[in-house]
């Protein structure tokens, strides 16, 4: 066990695993807006979009618009998600400085996800971070399914070696370990962590984290004793599938910055501020967030208790 | 930190704090019908009332009915929420084999609830404790607002030992401490079971935690490392304050038996009859629970991923 961290950045992810299921397709204009709210709520870090056919995604469609028309913040970090070499390309053309790129840790997912084995992705995940690094991109190296897979069951820690030592051989700027499906629990964060640090050496870990089954933040405690400090959360915990009544998505920003300062863990989030921004999202989609802190009265001096 | 446990008692309060402050009333005869339906799905002990002045919790005014027609099964501790020395006399009159038996370690919401000082009202519950014992009783010896109040905020961790000490002069069968408002983080958690275990010896220690900011199954990760093995769980995770929309109540039945069952540790729960169970429940109250697991289209298989 390591010390806690001082410090933990939050990685904003609302306005692209957060909305990207939302069937009702936010304007720029309100994508503008939550993007300052989020700044001005302490936010810093925000994944503003993948690049990913419109087709596919119809939510991600401005993604060149959003990256055109956005504010960029000193201090602030924006990035993308990329998925393939094309969305890469587009990246580029938009100056984004920070990108994230994901291979599956499970067959199955892969193919459905990428139409790809996973070595397969893996090749072209080596090359697009060679590419991006090239054109001075700072790049996060990630692994889908590190902790399980819907498909599949258990992804085998192997397999989540493997790639990771592929990464490490390019030298990313961080590696992160997603539990898409929110299968991970805590007692594995244990194991995988403790694995993946002996090959990461001096090189961030990130997680991304979904409280599928209610274990995001038992997830989060034990991470921080093994000394992760940059974590991806949701506004209001969206992220979830949108056809399971009461789906918890990602791990919800407002819970997960609670935690961290009731633990005595600085994040720069001002809570006050950032319930207030989550409230107001609430109306702008007009449904209840599953954030836990969200909808007490006293949400947004919980950081004061 | 200990060795995690191979085994967990999952002390189910549904019956008793999860519906306490639903306005439907049930009928003793629903009670009786989800008694033997949490039987069946493998629940071993049952908090099935509180002995407390119909008027101020009217869902508990058939207490003694309750405890006159339910089927007593041999495998199963049943236990019972006492207030007060009438409560108690109630209590005896029912034979009850298992009763509980708290104060509040914050003055203001010792007066708001008990009409007490705290200490008044562990001079009261020593006698209690004492009575019970003679009477054949299991007592279980709690703190409530062990971790936090609503009213004072944080709760200085001597109160809370003093209580214990004093507690510990009359060898309870169990100490329990209550997080009654929500408030703990597993920090703070690690630091009270480490100063708690030190006056408890080889006494058990259980815990009875609420969801309200998302931090229930953090703070169970980390009392299993601290040796904890009895949890206070709600069907559903009922419980939570009916005004709030969207609150969290107990730490949910079926959320805590697959965090631990995923962990590798026992719960004698088939989580298969566990969620039939809850969504037959919520049919009878009409709503939808909070439990995460509950609402997956393979909530039932959970335990076998």
């Amino acid at each position: 066990m390591c010390p806690l961290p001082a410090n933990v950045i939050l990685h904003e992810v609302v306005l692209r695993d957060g909305i990207q299921t939302e069937t009702r397709i936010l304007s720029t204009e309100e994508k503008l807006n939550l993007m300052e709210r989020l700044v001005e709520s302490g936010v810093r870090r925000i994944e503003v979009s993948s690049f990913v056919s419109p087709r596919l995604v119809p939510q991600m469609a401005d993604a060149e618009k959003l990256w055109m028309e956005m504010k960029r913040h000193e201090n602030v970090l924006y990035s993308a998600l990329i998925l393939g070499r094309r969305s890469l390309e587009r990246a580029m053309e938009c100056a984004v400085p920070h990108v994230g790129i994901f291979v599956s840790a499970s067959e199955t997912h892969s193919r459905k996800n990428s139409n790809r084995t996973v070595a397969e992705a893996q090749k072209e995940a080596l090359d697009l971070i060679g590419k991006a690094k090239t054109a001075g991109m700072e790049v996060r190296a990630g692994v889908m399914n590190a902790f399980g897979c819907a498909y599949e069951g258990a992804v085998p820690i192997e397999g989540v070696m493997d790639l990771i030592e592929d990464y490490m051989k390019i030298e990313p700027d961080e590696l992160c370990l997603a539990d898409t499906s929110g299968m991970a629990n805590p007692r594995q964060m244990k194991e995988v962590l403790t694995r993946v640090k002996e090959a990461a050496g001096e090189t961030p870990i990130s997680l991304h984290l979904h409280n599928t089954r209610g274990l995001g933040l038992a997830n989060v405690w034990e991470a921080l004793q093994q000394g992760v400090c940059i974590f991806d959360t949701s506004l209001g915990g969206l992220g979830g599938c949108p056809f399971i009544p009461g789906a918890r998505g990602n791990i919800a920003t407002e819970d997960t910055a609670h935690m961290l300062h009731e633990i005595g863990i600085q994040t720069g989030i001002d809570m006050n501020r950032l319930v207030g921004t989550s409230r107001d999202f609430e109306k702008v989609l007009e449904k209840d967030f599953p954030a836990a802190v969200l909808h007490l009265p006293n949400a947004g001096s919980c950081d004061t208790q």
